[in-house]
């Protein structure tokens, strides 16, 4: 194996050379590794200088391949400190999509001016997909297409796949289009492979493809990638004209970025990258959630105050309804989350809300009675107060199918209304739970005392 | 376009033949669909005989590839009341760890009888496949590997793909092996297609091949094939002999998987599916998480117990104290959110801890002074009481370090530990932001009135 892929033993000896003046052995090292391990070794240092040194002694193919592989934050560093020189020899080697992301982190004026030196192609092509929303299919597909003719044949399509070997470097499928550019089909490598070179690709290229709109969002094209188990996508003007392909590597991408982005927006935060940021980031990209949260908590703690005579009178109370708040709490989330996740991989529809609703709330007065039984005993041993306990039980019953009914509804309800249910339903099922919780426990002891 | 793949329209259509009793319509109109279609309509349908009878009408073919791509569960019914004869056929279509997953899915004695009437080669190969844990390397792959020796040429290769297409219908790569069936290298299909027929796989073989072990966990594997951008990874032994395969849809697969796994552990749910259970099924799964949340919340309680003395005396404090650790329990939830996400994705490190920690807290410091101060005033204009408002501010920036520091460390510490990071974080982050709330907003409270 010419490549060394034990990428951690080569991260300390790379470490250990940056500490020494001599270029010609870093690079030695380097060149044994693959791209993406030099990527991660980029990702990982912390100093902007030594991930400035490794790049320098990186050959122009290796350089694109591993920029291409950093985090988008080391991206950012990198290409603010490269010059226009090296940034225009890596954008040239890069695939049009890769050029494009590249190109999208630097500011206006620098980008046109790179763009001016570009190949006229490569400029040409990086413009275009400037034009389209990172998060639609326009925005994360590639201009590169082998596209042919049904009259040609294979042997004709071998030659032209040679010819732009650079363009088609991950080429799975050929594309057949007519003579407007409109698509018709498409055939596989491994049908090129096994039919004979007179073979017309217009007689073996398979007409059930999937074609999306340059317009569709990058989740529903991950989604048909997946469920066709597709490699490559070919994408669509409004015309249906061919005007891009999207390929299986980018689909991973954006799997794992669309969860990402529903994990971390479930717990409250925004767009913030996984790296660490700055204090002063952290805390803007933090502050909006706890901004909202401080609303939410201040409509719970009015919601107590209206029970300060009841308080006073049983001070235990304060604590028991913590418990009757923190039960329901948590039962919306477990049910939320089921069905949040559940939405986005298109394993639950809006259509079954019945159906949920139904088995969350029977499975939720279950183990309310449990709970609910649990919970008094320990109270009523706790402190011999059979009224208190039979109140914290009712309401631990009563909030856990709160919970059900808000953590079940709250999503799909989102969903009906075409509103992202990772965003927001975290803050209206929790605050239900809490406020509710409060009221219910404290209002049926303002009752029984 | 030959099959239709607007599955919304024809969903429709085909529920509404179920009323009807035209098989034969039924049947025409199915045949128009992609498999992946059908399985859908199938995964929808609520009713476990109307499934049947959709599944009835489809050739062997489509109801191999139907039944592959319909959910676990969908799966588990289907094959409960399918003959032994329609299962076989099933099986003897499918790849070996496609088989393998529906075969695990039976009782043993009638998997057994299964694999007796199966051919001898699938017999072998899912018995093989049968023996690895399900979320290792050998639990994912499929045992239909073109692997050739170094001399043969391009010609011989094609031949052998043609004469066992049918394993070889998904080969993104051709292995190439040494006389002891070790892993030399591969040649993807595009350098056979471009290569001469009488060129020696050998001269054209790519030798920096990352290759996989049996018991390598499947989310290592998932990463590797992300990292190397690869298309189909090879399995070997501990002889380093090539025994599988592992493609890009299966890989997808888990990731989905572990990004599902995850979010549902934050959220403390267990290995449920996403689809709906019955209500026994989900209470018993949402009971564990519930049960220990009991405990935690009771802890909590018993604390503010310590402090009823205070309640008595102030009782608005009981509302307060709740703002307190609900701000403390959503910050930590972000912090740790972020941490968990990002070990996952490989996009931190537990090496950079003291960096992300001192981030974390320099904007718990900053967001804790804000939002105690808005707080404090709030209550200020709300009470009209300064020694209140300005406990309330005080306790308020201390929990917000306090999860910060938690929802740094907790998760660090587990993949430390080599426990994983989305189990068990969320309890220990919110338990602690809880009771050290309640703590220190009663503790001072005390100390000042």
């Amino acid at each position: 194996m010419s490549k060394r892929l034990d990428s951690e033993t080569t991260e300390q000896e790379v470490v250990a050379l940056l500490g020494q003046d001599d270029d010609n052995r870093l690079r030695a090292v380097l060149r044994d590794l693959h791209p993406a391990d030099v990527a991660d070794i980029l990702d990982s240092l912390e100093d902007i200088e030594a991930k400035l040194r490794i790049f320098a002694v990186l050959d122009p193919d290796t350089a694109s391949e591993t920029i291409r592989n950093v985090h988008e934050q080391t991206q950012g560093l990198l290409v603010e400190r490269l010059s226009d020189a090296r940034i225009s020899a890596v954008i040239e080697r890069l695939d049009s999509d890769d050029a494009t992301d590249l190109l999208s982190e630097l500011p206006e004026d620098r980008r046109k001016l790179l763009l001016d030196r570009a190949s006229p192609e490569t400029s040409r092509d990086v413009q275009e997909l400037l034009t389209y929303a990172e998060d639609t299919a326009g925005g994360i597909m590639k201009t590169e297409v082998a596209a042919v003719r049904e009259v040609a044949t294979v042997g004709e399509v071998t030659d032209y796949i040679r010819r732009h070997s650079d363009d088609f470097h991950d080429v799975h499928n050929v594309f057949v289009t007519d003579p407007d550019n409109r698509l018709l089909g498409l055939v596989p490598l491994r049908k090129l492979l096994l039919a004979a070179d007179d073979t017309g690709v217009g007689v073996i290229m398979e007409t059930e493809t999937v074609a999306v709109g340059v317009d569709m969002d990058q989740e529903e094209v991950a989604h048909l990638a997946e469920k066709y188990d597709l490699l490559s996508l070919p994408v669509v003007d409004d015309q249906k004209r061919l005007v891009g392909r999207i390929t299986i590597d980018d689909i991973v991408d954006v799997i794992e970025e669309e969860a990402t982005e529903d994990m971390l927006a479930l717990a409250g935060v925004g767009h913030e990258p996984l790296a660490p940021l700055g204090a002063l980031e952290t805390m803007r990209s933090r502050f909006p959630w706890l901004g909202l949260n401080l609303l939410t908590a201040t409509a719970g703690a009015a919601t107590i105050a209206l029970f300060e005579e009841t308080i006073r009178e049983v001070a235990i109370a304060a604590g028991l309804m913590t418990i009757v708040a923190s039960q329901g709490g948590n039962a919306g989330v477990q049910t939320m989350t089921l069905i949040v996740r559940g939405l986005a991989l298109g394993e639950l529809r809006p259509a079954q809300a019945w159906r949920i609703l139904g088995g969350e709330c029977l499975a939720a007065l279950g183990n309310g009675v449990l709970l609910g039984a649990l919970s008094g005993l320990i109270v009523y041993l706790w402190r011999g107060n059979l009224a208190l306990s039979l109140v914290l039980s009712s309401a631990m019953v009563i909030n856990l199918v709160i919970a059900a009914v808000v953590g079940s509804l709250v999503p799909l309800g989102f969903k009906v209304l075409r509103i992202d249910p990772a965003i927001s339903s975290s803050v209206l099922v929790i605050t239900t739970t809490d406020i509710l919780g409060f009221f219910v426990f404290l209002g049926l002891l303002t009752m029984v005392v």
